[in-house]
């Protein structure tokens, strides 16, 4: 048996990539870390985004995984291209992908992103579809209510599309035809979004695209698993009732969350 | 000079509690800390607040504090009762102001509670009522959103309303007379919380109380200071800047947040 794929997130969002993970690669184990003590990180400063990252990835690779995947948009915005030149493990982001598809997706030209506020703030984001292709023109929105909602359970209703409305209304305005759905939380709220934008705006959801980067890279590397069944284990730093009783709403299947201990 | 009065929250809404006691003592210093990094305290688990309270009156005990005041209810609820004994500097949490107002308030007996998930789930307001009051009936409801939308200044609206009806349901069928402000947020939303409730139920805000409460502590043990005009230092676990712009909400007046270095 090979190493495990390690994936992190603030708390519960990056299970919609893991949901991808197990799907695309049914062999590989998979350690979930979920920094539930110190979530959200969103309205944190990047200082501070950066030294929790750092301790999840060095919590993983006590694990002895192979590969880390990054399932959190603002750490993947404000904190990867900083400590990806650290550490020897292959990391994947979840924006690369996301910016690929998108800019690929959009036939006007003109690209909505919408995340947490340190995600928006970071511009991470805007200079790599620039870098991908100037003459895109991008709106960006941070929606800072988006991840309580959902981690509340309230996907749909009159309050969460009102702040839909308020939030989105700079992106409606730009006339985009693609819209990034910056943070691992959004695809739970894609149908109250897709009410705002309407529908012939392409939403994208990197989860599906990371797990193929995920996938190139073990083949690349000759480590990918094959003819088994991958296993996969679930450790949080704070209330593992709390991200079990979630996990359900993000994986589509209850799993048990453990106490790390570390942190 | 004496030494001053620390004052500690998960974030921003222990303000409310300095801007009463700048108001009732505005000869003493105070030394706030607001653990920015890793608000908010209201989903974590009871070990979690207990370890990052602790480490917060280990940052204000290094500062020389003569009393510090708990400005957060999850902290007052949750960790109080256990920490309180371990240290010989005078402790005031915000619960025990609110419930022997809340009691004197009622005339029907029927008291509501409301505050994040961490206070509710503690039932430490239901046990203070009951010891004081056996015949008094509590019915108590987490409102988890009010946080986030006091935070991003959706103090007012239909969006905050709408969920302020929801959450409140059960207080409202329950017949209540008096409804305990749980969480140091709540203060601001209660124009809103009133508009739900209707004019004739009390809203108890402890701030006051805790005040006074304080005010008492420093007169008996003869640290009282006079004569002079206190002055107040700020620190923040994190995002200085972020902290800042919400102060002025709280405490009716801008200040500037420090980081603190500790955590």
């Amino acid at each position: 048996m090979g190493k495990a794929i390690g994936v992190f997130d603030s708390g519960v969002g990056g299970l919609t990539v893991v949901k991808e993970l197990i799907r695309q690669l049914p062999a590989e184990d998979i350690i979930y870390f979920g920094d539930t003590a110190r979530v959200p990180y969103g309205i944190k400063s990047k200082e501070t985004v950066i030294r929790f990252s750092i301790e999840n990835i060095l919590f993983l690779l006590k694990q002895e995984v192979k590969l880390i995947c990054i399932a959190c948009n603002t750490v993947s915005s404000v904190a990867l291209p900083i400590i990806q030149n650290h550490f020897k493990v292959p990391m994947v982001g979840v924006l690369e992908s996301g910016v690929r598809e998108a800019v690929y997706a959009t036939r006007n030209k003109r690209i909505g992103v919408i995340g947490t506020r340190g995600t928006i703030k970071s511009r991470a984001y805007e200079i790599q579809i620039k870098q991908l292709d100037p003459q895109v023109k991008v709106t960006a929105a941070a929606c800072p209510l988006f991840v309580p909602f959902v981690e509340e359970g309230w996907l749909s209703g009159r309050p969460v599309l009102e702040v839909a409305q308020s939030y989105l209304k700079p992106i409606k305005k730009a006339g985009v035809d693609t819209v990034i759905l910056g943070c691992t939380h959004y695809p739970l709220l894609k149908p109250v979004i897709r009410e705002v934008l309407g529908k012939k705006v392409t939403l994208i959801d990197s989860a599906k695209q990371v797990a193929m980067e995920v996938k190139n890279i073990l083949a690349q590397e000759g480590l990918l698993n094959k003819g088994r069944r991958g296993k996969q284990r679930f450790y949080v730093s704070d209330n593992p009732e709390w991200f079990s009783g979630l996990a359900k709403r993000f994986l589509g299947r209850p799993v048990r969350g453990k106490k790390s201990g570390a942190e």
